[in-house]
């Protein structure tokens, strides 16, 4: 199944794309994808329905982040071996986590605006994992049974902001904008192995990132088991579990950043493809 | 104005203490303490009210976090100067940012459980500043004016997991219970210097941390400016302003951590006292 949420900022509404790729409202089924919605009783009751019967969507409306209300939106850096290679960083030992700010979550195809100031605001294809219920000391065996799904995630970096300005990481991570969520979350039934998606991701039509999750160093389950061993994950909680090589700031001779009218495309095998225009804040 | 939150977790009814110290219920006025409740129109109206005229409040009832549903808790590190010598570290150029989950406050007199494992369990007596009008490109000179209140917040850590398990601090910042927030928001009107308050920490009755806001690196005014310039900062976000002196890590001849059946009171002048007892997670 895949869910979305659509319509203006702030006002979106619940939705599913049926097979034949026709948006589809929910609003008479569910108040949002969001929290409460996203146990697997209530994903149960909306797979059951004949998507046919429900009204079809006209015109081609904005879509927003496919989770409402996000309460935590956890990162976890230098997932993938190669991505930490290209970067200078050691393995970790365990995962690392920051957090990205809520506030910066947008639409799939939202621009993405430079802050003022930026000159090194970079790319990430990321797999994002929705938690569906209740995470506090799961075990990696138990830990996909949170998961309400996944989304394409593209944790956007000030890399200035992120490394220069004596913070920690999410004073590049967490700009508002810098989080494009979906377009579609899709639920866990349909991602039997999250550890085997293709993923890519585009600059002006130039492929930068290429990857497979099959290369994380620890596993969503694994991920899962040590954040909730930290801290109880909570339905619609998102964590944005890491990105693969061929970002701008690993790029050679000379690191390449994102400049205003740059076009981002990302995507990842099943969940969809986004695609953002880069503008600056004036 | 001291506004509070009274009643059982996650449905904590929205009041303020009166002159005469009593708790007055707000429920007819206002839905919650939180987000759009705390611009200055309605801030203004309930301070226009005769106290007097609302519902007493019976009995002794728990306090919530006196800020509901907060958007993004965002923490400074080390910056009482005092602070930063105690720890070994260097007078950072920036606020240092780093954030702490949300699911991790709770009420002022809740008990603060360690999470499984935690041997490194420290205290942190902070000033939090409560957003009250949206802030995006503020300057120093108006920052205040986004301001709704301040609040006692404890910013318990994990040292060991902030600093030992390959992440960012937030890993020690952000389990549940770690976030202690009120007894009370009082609103901006009545605490006219932000830089001018006494605070101290004692545990098991012995006087921890002792401090003034006059000798933090950078001021509310300050930090506002500076998150302000990296992301936008919503009505309900809390700012918790780093710790003085006196951390159990800094303790000679060697560092002091919490212990279950510990009892933490925690005070800034005019914004009332917490207490906790320490507990741990089965």
């Amino acid at each position: 199944m895949k869910l979305v949420r659509y319509g203006e900022r702030g006002a979106e509404k619940p939705g599913l794309i049926d097979g034949g790729g026709t948006l589809r409202d929910l609003s008479g089924q569910v108040a949002d994808i969001a929290g409460t919605t996203l146990d697997d009783a209530t994903l149960d009751k909306l797979r059951a329905l004949d998507a046919a019967s429900l009204p079809a969507v006209s015109g081609d409306p904005r879509l927003g982040p496919c989770v409402g209300n996000i309460g935590k939106f956890l990162c976890i850096g230098l997932n993938y071996s190669d991505h930490a290679a290209e970067t200078g960083a050691d393995i970790p030992e365990h995962p690392i986590l920051f957090f990205k700010a809520n506030s910066a979550v947008v639409g799939p195809n939202d621009n993405v605006s430079m802050p003022r100031g930026s000159t090194h605001t970079d790319w990430e294809v990321e797999l994002g994992v929705v938690i569906g219920k209740t995470a506090k000391y799961v075990s990696e065996t138990d830990a996909l049974d949170h998961v309400a799904g996944y989304c394409v995630v593209n944790d956007v970096s000030e890399r200035y902001f992120q490394t220069q300005l004596t913070g920690q990481w999410t004073k590049g991570k967490s700009c508002d904008t810098f989080g494009p969520t979906g377009p579609w979350l899709v639920t866990r039934d349909e991602v039997p192995n999250p550890q085997a998606l293709d993923m890519w991701l585009d600059v002006n039509g130039e492929r930068r990132q290429t990857g497979n999750t099959s290369t994380m160093i620890f596993t969503v389950a694994q991920i899962i088991e040590h954040l909730s061993g930290l801290m109880t994950l909570h339905p619609g909680d998102v964590i944005s579990t890491g990105t693969p090589p061929g970002v701008g700031m690993g790029m050679k001779p000379e690191p390449v950043y994102l400049k205003s009218g740059d076009r981002m495309d990302v995507w990842i095998e099943g969940l969809g493809q986004q695609t953002q225009t880069v503008t600056e804040d004036s």
